[in-house]
């Protein structure tokens, strides 16, 4: 996608926990063992131990029990195997129609277009202005032989967070399996699967200051599904190879890191910087729902400016500036969430966003609000959009 | 598989190494971002470095070029890309033909087995005593719609090592893709692209004494292979997910931590391992070749014992054993590999590898064999198999 995405400060947003890293220290070093053992090996059994700590801790964050929750290397992995492994274990069964809405990540949106290659039907489910999947249309949508739902829980660029809640009632009440992704939502937004009738949930370590290379996939008991990589019999012979016991203990470390004070905090620089924008720069427009959202996102078009050029002219600034989203790197092409609520090319383009982590500060809002307004002010003195009109005017908060 | 493995003392064949680790630190927090960006972003840019240098290292290290070596969340997932992705770029055009040896790991033989019931042909390829195949078999198993042949370097549990160059060699004159598994050679034995026509080739950094959830495949420019996980377009458009840079950055250390000498030093303390045992215990067979077999790897039978009971004991000297191979945690299954080069079950049971890394010491072989020599003298007092014969001799080195 053509938006571009702003960390605030060097590695703020994203970087690794201290703690993380002190938590994963003993796996690196006395306890880097192998975990499958079944008998002996005290080491072995350490090693176990440890994993599954870290397994049961991220479980009862989803208020899951310890075997419905499979560690995966990301985000990416947790959507294939959710998607595909249900295809697998219902495809020659139940059916073959699987409905995803249409603003999913890439995992979840070319897993179900490899599907569509393979024979399965997919219906891509539409989005209102701001991001909500439509509920009336779900069910329309909804057949005998669907298979699963996939809607995301917040999305990726824009911020929205879905009412998984109606998601999963619907879904429920027509016996479907459904599964979000929860990549940046999950500890941000509360999600326990004894209220939420959802049955598998993606979620992810680096998107709150865990380890890379480490994810994870919530499995409801009873789910049909099938495993899709082929090797051992690890992960409850959902997912197969050497269990990167470091990355789980780093995982489960960095959920429990998270704090309802510290997502306050988040939603206020959100806040902030979304209401000084507003303020202070005309003819921007706000991506995604203003109240339904993840607090660590804010995605603003500038109107009759380039997104490209912005970023461009922020990393002068010091201010540390991403094109494309994280799982695309063909900046070219149009933000399909952005187009999905109704956006065209201009909007896409020019639409910006900001992701806010652990150590952000307010200072850094102000100083990207200033750096933002000069720099848009001159980009639109030289713009040759500015020349042709047809701008919809800032929605203010 | 039943085969127990002895990891001598405490982690010190398998432990990170804290040269890797402050290696990494840098990724975890100054430039903990995602390096996808094609645009600006200092920050992003400065990440895509890290990784093109991991990249360029590892693939240096085997004689390739670094848009050759793609990364991956380990072994199991790079065997899987390279048999999946074969088949589903070949499947439809060439053929449906594929050869894997009877030794493989999990990973490639389970893959094999998926592709079976895809509706591909597979033919497993025979090992003799020693564990090397049998070539004049796999020139004659070689047809017209053959896409793939996947023999191992060098073999996970008796350590023996193949004759790539010359399977290499078969494959190249009969114009069919060639992939092996390296996750127990890398480093370990020399294996240069540009000598040896190899086409894929699965490495992993654990095995190194580096990061676990990290892991390779080198693929030969102009191979034939289609992605098999769905999602961004990292890694050339072949493994999508957030880059692991951390976990790339600590492969390429490791990588570049392994020397001639320590190798040697590996050599020095299997043979030293195999020789007492072989003077000190009758009754004993070696597993594996004894020459052309992995520096770090010892794999013996102690007849007339359970590797059960064997283990449980070492464990109480002290001593880290491992039962069942890091892939297999259904221990009471008879190895495989041990079956495929003329084993029987007794065989099977009673064989225990011995895994060497770079914190071994001669003093903890000479313990090792000492406490084995008085275990079996022990057990063999009251196995109820002392009794049944019909027991091979061992063989002496």
């Amino acid at each position: 996608m053509a938006g571009k995405e702003v960390y605030l400060d060097n590695s703020a947003a994203t970087r690794l926990d201290e703690r993380v890293l002190e938590a994963m220290k003993p796996c690196f070093f006395e306890n880097y063992a192998v975990a499958t053992s079944e008998f002996g090996y005290s080491q072995g059994l350490e090693a176990r131990e440890l994993l599954g700590e870290a397994r049961g801790r991220i479980a009862a964050f989803l208020g899951a029990a310890p075997e419905e929750f499979i560690f995966t290397s990301g985000s990416t992995e947790s959507s294939n195997l959710a998607l595909k492994g249900v295809a697998k274990a219902l495809g020659g069964k139940k059916g073959k129609h699987i409905i995803v809405s249409r603003i999913e990540d890439f995992p979840v949106l070319h897993s179900a277009q490899a599907l569509e290659k393979q024979g399965f039907e997919v219906d891509y489910l539409e989005v209102d202005g701001q991001g909500f999947v439509r509920l009336d249309r779900l069910k329309e949508l909804l057949r005998e032989d669907t298979i699963l739902v996939s809607v995301q829980h917040g999305n990726q660029e824009i911020g929205t967070v879905q009412d998984i809640q109606a998601i999963g009632e619907i879904c429920r009440e027509k016996g479907v399996l459904f599964h979000t992704d929860a990549t940046h939502t999950f500890t941000r937004i509360p999600l326990d699967v004894r209220d939420i009738h959802v049955d598998l949930v993606t979620v992810s370590a680096h998107t709150i200051h865990g380890p890379k290379g480490i994810g994870g996939l919530y499995v409801r008991k009873g789910t049909s599904i099938a495993k899709v990589t082929d090797g051992g019999y690890q992960e409850f012979d959902l997912r197969p190879g050497i269990e990167n016991i470091p990355g789980a203990v780093g995982f489960a470390e960095a959920v429990g890191l998270v704090s309802e004070e510290e997502n306050g905090r988040l939603k206020s620089l959100r806040n902030a910087i979304i209401g000084a924008v507003f303020e202070r720069i005309p003819l921007v427009t706000l991506n995604g729902d203003a109240e339904s959202r993840l607090p660590q996102n804010a995605n603003i078009t500038f109107h009759l400016v380039e997104g490209e050029s912005v970023t461009l002219h922020l990393d002068m600034y010091g201010i540390a500036v991403s094109t494309g989203s994280a799982c695309f790197s063909r900046s070219l092409e149009a933000s399909h969430v952005i187009m999905a609520i109704g956006g065209d090319h201009e909007r896409a383009h020019g639409s910006i966003r900001f992701t806010f982590g652990r150590y952000n500060t307010m200072e850094e809002v102000d100083r990207v609000v200033d750096a933002l307004a000069r720099i848009i002010t001159e980009l639109r003195k030289i713009s040759p959009l500015g020349k042709t009109g047809g701008v919809q005017d800032g929605i203010s908060l």
